[in-house]
C-alpha cells in the first residue's frame, strides 16, 4: 500500500467560488495526521504558496515534534512525524515520485463533484495493485478547476442520507481514509 | 432510523485515567454537528456538568443559529439546529425518551474497549429495525468505567491498518456515522 494525501490551501474556492488560498488551521493537520497515521498513510502534504503560512505549520510541527509537545503527548508526536509542508501540489507530486520511485496517480475529493467520479471499490482495487496513490483534499469550499482538471481520477461525493453536503474537511477525510483503506471484515 | 448521538465531557478520563471534565472544543461541536445532519441523526446532545461551559455552548449556538452566523453561514445554522446542551447523560436519555416515546438503547464507542464488543453489521441490523439508539461519545481518553457499565452495548473500536489508535472525537463520530449509517451502496 502506498498512499499519500495531501491538504491544499491554493487553489480552492471560496464560498463566492472566487480561487483563494485559505489559512491553514492546526485542527486540521493534528485530525489529518492522526487518521493517517491510523490507515497506514505514508505521508501528508500541506500546502501553501504564503511563506508565514509554511513557518506556522513548521513551528506547529517542532512544537509537537521536538518541543514540550513531544513529550506531554507524544501520540501527536507519531502523527505528525507523518506531515511535510508544501509549497504546491507541483512540489508535492515530486517529492512522493522520488520517494516512491514512480509518478503518484492524482485523486481529487470534494462534496461538489459531480461527473465522472469513481467510487471507493473502484479506489481500494487500484490500492491492492501497489498503485501509488496521492490523495488531494481541498480546504474552503474546495479544490479548484485547476487541479481537478489535472488529475487522474476523481472520487465520488460522500453522500449521508441528506442532502446535506457541508462535511469539514476533517470529517471528510477522516471518512474516505476509512472507505479506502479500512479493514473490510471490521465494519 | 431514530438515532441519536450525545458527546459526553463528563464523565471521562484524562490521560493519568483520572476522571474529570472535560472543556468543551467548538470545533467538536460544529464537525459532529454537521457529520450528525449528513446522516440524518435526529439530534445531537453537547454534555457538561458545568454551567459555564453549557453557557459558552449556547453563545456558540445563538451566534450561529440567530446571529450573524446564521446569514453568513447558513449551512452551519443547519447543522446547529441539531444541538442541545445538557447536564447529564441521564438528562439525554429523559429527553430521547420524550421525544421518541420509546427509551433509546444506549451505545458506548471508544479507541479502548476491548471486550464484548460489537461490530457495525450487528448494529446497523438494530437501526434498520427501528430501534432507538443513543450513541455515545467520549471527549478526552475516552468514557469513564461508570458510563461503560451502564451502557446496553460497546461498538468495536476503529481500527487502522495500524496499532495507532488516537482518532480525533470528531474523526472518530464522522467514521462511525458513516459506518452506521451511510448508505451501502456507495462504498
Amino acid at each position: 500500500m502506498n498512499v499519500h494525501v495531501a491538504l491544499l490551501h491554493y487553489p480552492v474556492y471560496n464560498r463566492q467560488r472566487q480561487v483563494i488560498v485559505s489559512a491553514v488551521t492546526n485542527l486540521d493537520i493534528h485530525d489529518i495526521a492522526r487518521a493517517a497515521l491510523t490507515y497506514g498513510v505514508r505521508s501528508f502534504y500541506v500546502v501553501t504558496p504564503l511563506e508565514d503560512q509554511r513557518q506556522l505549520i513548521e513551528r506547529l510541527l517542532t512544537h509537537w515534534r521536538d518541543g514540550y509537545g513531544s513529550h506531554s503527548h507524544p501520540e501527536r508526536k507519531m502523527a505528525l512525524e507523518l506531515v511535510t509542508p508544501a509549497t504546491s501540489l507541483a512540489e508535492v507530486v515530486a517529492s512522493v515520485t522520488r520517494h516512491s520511485g514512480q509518478q503518484p496517480e492524482l485523486w481529487a475529493t470534494g462534496a461538489s463533484l459531480g461527473e465522472s467520479t469513481l467510487n471507493y471499490s473502484e479506489v481500494r482495487e487500484r490500492i491492492r495493485n501497489e498503485n501509488t496513490l496521492l490523495i488531494l483534499f481541498g480546504t474552503g469550499w474546495g479544490l479548484s478547476k485547476e487541479v481537478l482538471d489535472m488529475v487522474d481520477h476523481r472520487l465520488a461525493p460522500i453522500q449521508g442520507v441528506s442532502n446535506y453536503n457541508h462535511l469539514s474537511v476533517r470529517s471528510a477525510a477522516a471518512i474516505i481514509l476509512d472507505r479506502l483503506l479500512g479493514t473490510e471484515n471490521e465494519k
